[in-house]
């Protein structure tokens, strides 16, 4: 804070007259008239009370017609800087605000950014297709007839919702229909509303697996729902297990790719899972964060195709192309699509329709499909490398979880976790820890078993940082 | 509802065997089979308990390899859709969903689009400068640091808040650092996140001004606030009425160009909101919708300026450019920037960061002041074509309002705005009515004069629709 102030108490100052210096800058006279007046009634400079010097002589001073001069007066009149009384001139109004005060340049906590991150969440951002988005733009806002920019439909712009229909039940086997999709700004505005649509049904509780995001435990419980963990093992969730649970009127889960322990929902579980909110009437809310990224087979389906009235499917393109795109999708059981446009404040103000457009014409187009194509293999050679490197480097460290997605679990010795993350970091390798995901309370019974172990997002680093990555990781493991 | 339901109670189909008939569509052979086998369980085609013929003759039926069989049944396995045991062959999965429920395609409700809309809200859709839009995005795009296609900065994109405030500074007089300024998806986003934060700090009432949209009222009631009217007249809002309404912890105004009756806060009602402010630790909510729009004079520049600390200043793209752009912005008293990135979630999980940066570089480019100086002209335009027929035609009707925004309001003798409106509609053309905005409360204590008036937006037909639109509008008067 270097600022100096001035003395709150100090006098006033005299009457300005011809003292008055002002710099009048910018295309119009009397615009900058007005505004080098403002800001010396601002900064102090002109106290409150001051009686500013009389339009005709200000006017000669400063080499300007007196209508600028009377203009600019009236201008900060009529804004409240200045008063004009019959007779007494025109001054500074009298306002509490300080004279001097000038905002500290606050230095904004510069986050101390690590060299290499591989903390899981983030796709390979060099990779965004720069210019075939561009292309898509080009041509969705051409096409567009000039409603489209208006105020849009609730659920989202129908071009894309119709799109992702096509590409969901192609690639997920999602059983969707325009009609029940509602777009929405990624994962977590989407479960901003469904949360929102539990508490209007009374629903009390969410189950959450015991691996997780606490991002997402968090938004539930600011909305006002309790959550409960259901226990996750090498099967994914034990989701036979939610009959135990007292109250629960919803699950959510992450079947395709467990996040972030990477495993696949067994069969009999997803079906348990389904069986479960048939019976008691609760809702799946099945997160597919990235489904479409599976090396060894094809992707195992969408729970939501097994009951589309009790399962609410959740998908973005925050892995697909990039968080910064910020569009995410519902697809809803009928009976909730009035209640979450209900959610949404019966208008869509949250995602730009340009950008919706120009993700239909993405999908459309078949851009999408090349581009996950491509990130597909892309991820599947960095998944390679790391466990290449850590069989020759590392041979005593199990890399965990199918050939998926974006991270992997690197199983480590008792009680090193802490240890290695800190000293990656200390290397400029910020890596997270499993026990980060963890969840458990009091009332979930069983204590998860305490795997020491990574979670390493090998997508995330540019091809120019991968290697050296790479090598720190090997390098901190015990 | 002309599907055909095949009865629920009816015998289940014998195994399918030689009997199921499959298309094979898409580009592999595998993945068509699994989804016309997935298609058939779905549609009840094959019903629960169906056994399905073993891999080797659905081969040789389909004349494909018997690994395909093998795979796709394997695949459907592990979605749940087959169950495959020892001994009993692969059957269809016992599930409780319907047999032949097949989604009523529903007609969703084709909303009766009038031949002309009038009514306030909307900007010149035609004239969205998609080319000039497309330009930015480009540069934008290409010059983006790979980050931004990242998670962002809770308050937006740095180099549009860096641009809002040089833009904000200038063309309307606010107090703006980058750092208190917050981007959000508009008014309707900006509001709630605020109603969010009055929440946190225990306010209860926020008083609103007794003509405004309902929408935003709603809006802070379901955030669970009260909202008390201040009296609206020919001055803009009575602010000086603030201190007799009891426990009101912000004011949500519209100074600059009251919305929708069209007149300006008068300078020292703007310093008695400062003052009460000030006194009562109370905020003003300034909702700067279409500040850029004067058409008889500069634009008064905002309140915030006044008291950066005091009053919370919104603005937003969505009449200058369009709403569909759905982007806003927010100037906050220092103290309110974490209270406000707590309300976001410590995240931007709403505006995209390509239309954030394409927005920034269409302000520094120039392109908007370029855009807003056509659009001034335009709406000039029409607002005179509307004040010169109004005066030919129907010349008892007195224009209301400044020169200013894109909507006025037509004067109409007591007890015909109902009649008016119908008429019009009957027409085809969309106006709304004075008392559609109107708000009072029992509590409110003064009543409103009922003056009967029409609220009309004269800037949102297009070219082509303007001069029956004004016709009709002419043709309608008393």
């Amino acid at each position: 804070m270097t600022d100096s102030q001035t003395n709150p108490g100090s006098d006033p100052p005299a009457a300005a007259g011809a003292d008055l210096h002002l710099e009048l800058r910018g295309p119009g006279l009397r615009a900058g008239l007005t505004s080098a007046l403002r800001d010396a009634v601002r900064t102090g400079r002109l106290a409150p009370g001051t009686r500013l010097p009389p339009s005709r002589s200000l006017a000669t001073d400063l080499g300007v017609s007196r209508n600028t001069v009377t203009d600019a007066y009236a201008e900060l009149v009529a804004e409240g800087w200045l008063t004009a009384r019959q007779g007494s001139g025109t001054r500074v109004a009298e306002r509490a605000r300080d004279g001097g005060r000038s905002p500290a340049a606050r230095a904004r906590r510069a986050p101390e950014r690590p060299a290499y991150v591989m903390r899981p969440g983030s796709p390979d951002l060099a990779n965004f297709p720069r210019t075939q988005w561009l292309t898509a733009a080009r041509r969705a806002l051409t096409a567009a007839p000039n409603d489209a920019f208006g105020y849009g439909d609730p659920l989202g712009q129908m071009p894309l919702r119709t799109a992702l229909a096509d590409y969901l039940a192609r690639a997920r086997g999602v059983y969707a229909e325009p009609e029940r999709i509602a777009v929405c700004s990624g994962f977590h505005h989407g479960l901003a509303l469904m949360a929102r649509v539990l508490r209007e049904r009374q629903v009390r509780t969410v189950a959450v697996e015991s691996y997780g995001l606490d991002l997402y435990r968090d938004l539930l419980t600011e909305a006002g729902l309790r959550t409960l963990p259901v226990h996750v093992d090498e099967h994914g969730a034990r989701t036979d297990g939610l009959e135990r649970l007292a109250d629960v009127g919803a699950v959510l889960m992450t079947p395709a790719h467990q996040y972030p322990t990477g495993v696949a929902l067994r069969p009999d579980r997803r079906t348990a899972a389904v069986a479960w909110a048939r019976r008691t009437g609760g809702l799946i809310l099945e997160d597919d964060y990235d489904g479409e990224f599976r090396y060894d087979r094809q992707p195992v389906g969408a729970v939501q195709g097994l009951d589309p009235e009790r399962v609410v499917y959740f998908g973005s393109a925050s892995k697909s192309l990039a968080p910064g795109v910020r569009l995410g999708w519902m697809v809803l059981p009928e009976e909730l699509v009035p209640e979450i446009v209900a959610a949404k404040g019966y208008g869509d103000y949250m995602s730009s329709a340009l950008e919706q457009l120009t993700l239909a014409d993405f999908l459309t187009s078949g851009a999408y499909d090349r581009h996950v194509r491509a990130m597909r293999l892309h991820y599947r050679r960095r998944r390679e490398q790391l466990v290449t490197a850590l069989a020759h480097r590392a041979p005593h460290v199990r890399v965990k979880g199918m050939a998926a997605g974006l991270q992997a679990v690197l199983e480590l010795p008792d009680g090193t976790e802490q240890s290695v993350t800190q000293e990656a970091a200390r290397r400029g390798l910020a890596v997270s820890g499993l026990a980060e995901f963890r969840y458990e309370t009091p009332e979930s019974g069983r204590r998860l078993p305490r795997q020491d172990a990574l979670v390493v997002n090998y997508a995330a680093p540019s091809d120019s940082a991968w290697k050296r990555a790479l090598d720190i990781l090997c390098e901190v493991m015990p």
